[in-house]
């Protein structure tokens, strides 16, 4: 029996508590009608107990890519565990099922949880392949249909805007800063939200959603708009010009003299004057007023007017005064334009400034570039060479734009102990059927190998031993393993069996599994360009039993 | 003064009720960190209560085509009519700010609400074009720039999808049943329910989101899927097997029986036994259960195991087995392979089984097709022949698959009564200054011709009158207009002020408004294949200013 907020009672040795999901619309009408009509025919048909297996997988990488990284299981098990209907949703599922719907089986809605349900998955975070199952849910028929729908529809963008996380994280390198910047291009409101979780798990360092750090504890960025910049039409704005000096005590009673006395100071210089003459005064005021808000931490739009001939001079003009009274000032953003170009000059300008003034460090200062940035942006860039430090990307990341959505699917593999298999003449969409076993089988240096899928009563693969390893559906492909290391891949993340479950684990170690996952993997299967596919393999027996149900399944054709 | 739950009081004559946005995580942090930096600016430089206008705009048309339908403004108004920041989100606030922030602003972050502002929009289904503002929000500098990211997170992907809702019923044709099935594929939980609204909004018949459908009343639909089909092993598992007959009184007691009797007596006919041989007997029982559970709305997914050989005798014999107890089923679904093909080949084994067993109305069953269909899919389909009656779209529907984002920007135009503009070396970046007017110009026959924006303190256009219309940047491209109908485009929809504001309708007369103006368009707009841009202009005067303020802002450059 499940409790109001996932308390799960059994036998009185163990009570297991979750949250229900992020989001709040994410109850048991979150699916597609077709559950309900079959739940109700399941249950006329007396078959609502069967003991079913569904697996949740996906047939093909996303990005024309090798590699998905599995996201979205916190949310699944925190909406099993919750799983329930309400008064009122029976009331509105009432209203659309036809009358001649009998009343027992809106009684017996109100009865059904996940209580007999059992979900095994692999981590969250992890790297997985294509038709290798991510998620195995068992339980009785009805219910464990009825999660069809919202599974996938937390599962399908959770891992594919981790995935492209992942993939601008691999382009840009290491020792970049990343930041998700997608909020106001994201597919509605909860678009946004997941995509600032699922992008610092697939490797972000923060994101600009102010709510998403709130929530999850990613770190929050931001500085300031060209509104801001354009809201200033001049110094007479600035009313408080004083600003106390870094350690405190002394004041300088005029702040924005001394960045006035700056900008001269700089256009007395051959060396900088030669870049730029007259800089737009309603932006140095923008900037000024910004900084006498954000002292400790000022950074500068630069790409209102003209970035090299009034957004950087301005910015150095503001970052000098701000040295002058001990602070340091973070650096500027382009926001439009060559941004490879754009970055080199402005790098060259800031190295300029250092040596003229002496200014220790300012040479080094952040850029910021954030304009319609992708992977092949950021390959691009890389090529040219540039001067960024880091990235803000929003619409491209969390839209998924070069591809929007992941193909998961939820199947089922097992009634009552009988396997069962999806035919179809599209190769790819044949389900392999039995509930099964699933390996990582690792070499040399822990290397992963290949995925192995076995039966429920297969004896698992071990170290040492010389495992074949077949395609599931092309006879020819097959290859013979030995191990170094064999990683079962599936936990039990929800139960009340004694035994328990897994704990859930938080956002923080679901990123470091991923980010190891990610680094244990050979290059060729991550690049870009052609990668390797990763071998997806299953045992001998599994072979010869999905060949035979499917000759058994499929009616002969007669050519004519 | 606004309370909770959006109730304006103003001076005791009005109180405007509001709930609260659709998604309870459209809240005032559902928003970009640099909005809040901003606000600690202005506030900083009390330039707070400066007055800003900002126009919501889009700067390109989606899809490749030359139309856009304006979606999301009930939920920008909602949000607006009860924004307000509770205490633990300004306490979320001041720990992410710099600890040299004032304690005065978050004070005052308490005290602000939407009181002071004003929203004029188009009303919400209009079809809309690139530049013309589609929000303006006039009030508070720091007010209205908070709004900023949040009404962009509601309005680009509602505009987007329900831009996409009305290219595929364009294709479609006025007499296809169109049906969302995008949840399991949307970007997120409200991914899902977003689209189901605003694919409704754009042309779409019915979902299959249960929750879409009790939020927002639009028809539900579903029937089963391959889980159902293939749960079943066989006849033994159907136990209760009487059927009372449509009109009540009589029993057939045995409906498993009269099924196969019907399924034989097919294979007696010579011009149906030529299509089949075996059908799959595990599936014909699944269909079974399902006419015993719907008898009102057999509908069946017939490609589980074999389209034609297996699953539309099988549904026929069910069918047939229906209205012999004065049943009528509803016709079945394709969900993969050749659905020219196979629609065609139902729809004649259709026409057979009418003719051999003297069923009026059975060659026109519905046929149901939704595999991975898109705008090209329906084309294609149109152009091979189909009989396909009801389309179920999913992913490519709702993530917007050809192009997943719609890029409306949200920006300062001008502020304390000073036209803004922002500037940049794409002239498609370039915004238009000015608090705006704007207005459509119709020709003979209520066509559309032109969309006109002339100053705030212009006298707007005349039906009769001859009006120069120009380019906004690009001086040669002008024309004169004589309309026969001017309308102006906005309406203000929130507001304190005495005069009030329209109210917000309901989705059933938003969609009859997007319906009435896709219709009003001349066709050549509205194609897929090289459609004509419908023309954007200002009046000669705002042309003067625009070109005036580019060049006093703009720096001039020096080549070398």
């Amino acid at each position: 029996m499940v409790k109001e907020n996932g308390e799960v009672v059994t036998d009185g040795t163990m009570v297991m508590n979750l949250e229900p999901p992020t989001n709040p619309m994410v109850t048991s009408l979150l699916t597609d009608m077709y559950q309900i009509t079959m739940a109700y025919a399941y249950w006329k048909a007396g078959k609502q107990n069967d003991r079913a297996v569904f697996d949740l997988f996906h047939r093909k990488n996303p990005f024309g890519g090798e590699y998905t990284v599995f996201a979205g299981l916190e949310e699944c098990i925190r909406f099993a565990a919750n799983y329930h209907f309400k008064e009122d949703e029976i009331s509105f599922l009432r209203s659309v099922l036809p009358s001649t719907c009998e009343e027992g089986f809106f009684s017996y809605l109100v009865t059904i949880d996940c209580s007999d349900v059992e979900i095994y998955a692999m981590p969250e975070g992890s790297v997985v392949f294509p038709k290798v199952p991510l998620i195995r849910v068992e339980g009785p028929l009805l219910i464990a249909q009825l999660l069809e729908t919202t599974f996938l529809t937390l599962v399908n963008y959770a891992s594919l805007v981790a995935t492209n996380a992942a993939r601008h994280r691999r382009v840009a390198g290491k020792d970049k800063i990343l930041l998700e910047f997608g909020l106001r291009r994201a597919q509605g409101p909860d678009g946004g939200i997941s995509a600032s979780k699922y992008c610092y798990l697939g490797g972000f360092d923060a994101t600009s959603n102010v709510d998403a750090g709130r929530r999850f504890g990613i770190p929050v960025k931001g500085t300031n708009s060209h509104a801001f910049v354009s809201s200033f039409m001049g110094f007479d704005e600035i009313i408080e010009r004083s600003l106390p000096y870094a350690e405190g005590g002394k004041i300088c009673e005029d702040f924005v003299h001394l960045t006035q006395l700056w900008l001269s100071r700089m256009q007395d210089k051959p060396l900088l004057r030669d870049n730029f003459h007259e800089t737009n005064q309603s932006e140095l005021a923008a900037f000024c007023s910004y900084a006498l808000a954000f002292p400790t931490a000022f950074q500068a739009l630069v790409d209102t007017y003209d970035v090299l001939r009034s957004g950087v001079p301005n910015f150095c003009a503001v970052a000098l005064a701000l040295h002058d009274l001990g602070y340091k000032a973070l650096g500027i953003r382009l926001d439009s334009g060559d941004l490879s170009y754009f970055s080199i000059e402005t790098r060259k300008f800031f190295h300029l400034v250092e040596k003229e003034f002496h200014v220790v460090g300012f040479g080094k200062l952040t850029i910021v570039a954030s304009n319609d940035i992708n992977e092949a942006t950021l390959d691009a860039l890389n090529k040219q060479g540039h001067e960024v430090d880091t990235f803000g990307i929003g619409t491209h990341l969390v839209t998924c734009y070069s591809q929007p959505a992941l193909g998961c699917v939820y199947k089922l593999v097992e009634i009552n102990g009988h396997p069962r298999i999806k035919l179809s003449e599209d190769l790819n969409k044949v389900t392999i059927p039995c509930k099964k076993q699933c390996f990582r089988l690792y070499g040399r240096e822990g290397v992963p190998l290949v995925d192995l899928m076995i039966g429920e009563n297969e004896t698992p693969p071990q170290p040492g031993e010389r495992i074949l390893c077949r395609h599931p559906f092309v006879e020819s492909k097959r290859a013979y393993v030995v191990p170094t290391r064999v990683e079962p891949l599936y936990k039990r993340y929800w139960s009340s069996k004694p035994g328990g479950r897994e704990k859930l684990p938080s956002l923080e170690d679901v990123k470091k599994h991923c980010m190891q996952q990610l680094a244990a993997m050979r290059s060729d299967h991550m690049r870009a360009l052609n990668p390797t596919p990763f071998k997806v393999s299953v045992s001998g027996n599994l072979y010869d039993f999905i060949h035979y149900l499917w000759l058994s399944e499929a009616p002969v054709g007669e050519l004519q």
